[in-house]
């Protein structure tokens, strides 16, 4: 009767443990696929993946070198995406649910919330339109890192519905506007710790990401960046909320 | 009465050759006043001649520096322009009108006509909207003066009345354009001769000059060109009216 127990038991066990290890099997091996592949994106990868969609890298974008001071550096990245990336992958570099359905590859999109990660002390935005969570959500996190974010965006299109303003706002991150609704802040650029441009027709929303046909220039050489530093502090300046009240009354 | 005569010719003819004289220094006056000075905008110049308009040009423009591909070219223009460029002076290099109302300095947007007027043998032309006849004209001169010229723009902004594609397709300018009207062709840039990129937020309107604040940036650094380029290709076949005719009945 014990015998019978034992074998019992063994088999039990040794089913359980042959269960546990193919499950383990299983997490590794989609823990591994959806891991974004450091070497897998070259000129042109997905140009065929979507007929209507495209990423253009000039070169293989290394994560090191992003960010960097200490050489040019000139990237473009090229809109649409095919489609949209995992917040998982953005966050963490890996995506470890066997299913999920998005994307987990370098896209467009991946490669710029990585440069926005890469600020050490200063962000300035400026950008006509900030409306899609996963780029306002590099804003809120650079300033709760402590690092110095402003941000100056259109009068009107902050007051919209789908604005991450209003988020900015409530965080503390000090943000300014022009008050006429007759011309447009129309720029779409930022500057990370004075010395990374991002530059482009980009508007920050989620169709310019998975639908439009948008560009952004990443620079870092100085003579590019600069002139964008100085208008920042142009505008910085101008909508100066003492300055814009000084305008409206003149006494 | 031969000498009273002769004092009286000699007057008036006194009187008339001093008032010619005048007649001929105010019109070299003005000449002069109406001509850009090529030394007198640096960085900064008109940032306070309007308080809410700025002009930034990280270094004195060189027309001579212009469109050369010998050594590198980075620059930037900052709109709004303080107000309208006069026409004579982008087209002549100088207006001989004394009571021309109209801007004679360096503005961005003279920048802008100066930088286009360099292709010689290519432009390739990637823009959501071109609404200002001014920068519409340098683009059918460019084609009637022999060189290449292609156009991209959006389907739906290249029908609006002000819109100067219907100009370019009677100039006999090929044009394509995306059919769907879900997503946007929302690039901005437009490349000289295979090497350099002119490209920004800036929308190709009369409203973007004299009004928005926008940006555009020049290069003529290949790492930053080519992914501009490869994409201008890509929508240039995409945008093929045969491929999109094949897309709507794949039969």
């Amino acid at each position: 009767m014990t015998d019978k127990i034992r074998i019992f038991t063994y088999a039990v066990g040794a089913t359980l443990f042959s269960e546990l290890l193919y499950i383990l099997w299983l997490r590794f091996k989609h823990r591994h696929m959806n891991t974004v592949n450091k070497t897998d994106i070259q000129l042109g990868t997905d140009r065929n993946s979507r007929s209507n969609t495209s990423i253009i890298l000039n070169v293989d974008f290394n994560d090191q070198e992003v960010g960097s001071s200490y050489k040019p550096m000139n990237k473009v990245l090229i809109f649409p995406d095919p489609g949209i990336t995992c917040k998982r992958l953005i966050l963490n570099g890996r995506c470890a649910y066997s299913n999920c359905q998005f994307l987990h590859k370098k896209t467009s999109l991946y490669y710029l919330t990585k440069m926005l990660s890469t600020a050490k002390t200063k962000m300035d935005v400026c950008v006509y339109m900030m409306m899609y969570s996963v780029l306002g959500d590099r804003i809120v996190d650079a300033h709760k890192k402590g690092i110095v974010v402003r941000v100056i965006t259109d009068g009107q299109m902050g007051d919209v519905p789908s604005s991450q303003i209003g988020r900015f706002r409530e965080a503390g991150i000090p943000v300014r506007s022009n008050s006429t609704t007759t011309f447009l802040m129309h720029h779409k650029f930022i500057i990370i710790d004075n010395e990374t441009l991002i530059n482009g027709s980009f508007n920050w929303t989620k169709q310019a990401v998975t639908g439009n046909y948008e560009n952004i220039l990443i620079t870092n050489q100085k003579e590019l960046v600069e002139p964008y530093s100085a208008e920042f502090q142009h505008l910085w300046q101008l909508y100066d909320p003492v300055q814009l009240e000084k305008k409206k009354d003149p006494q």
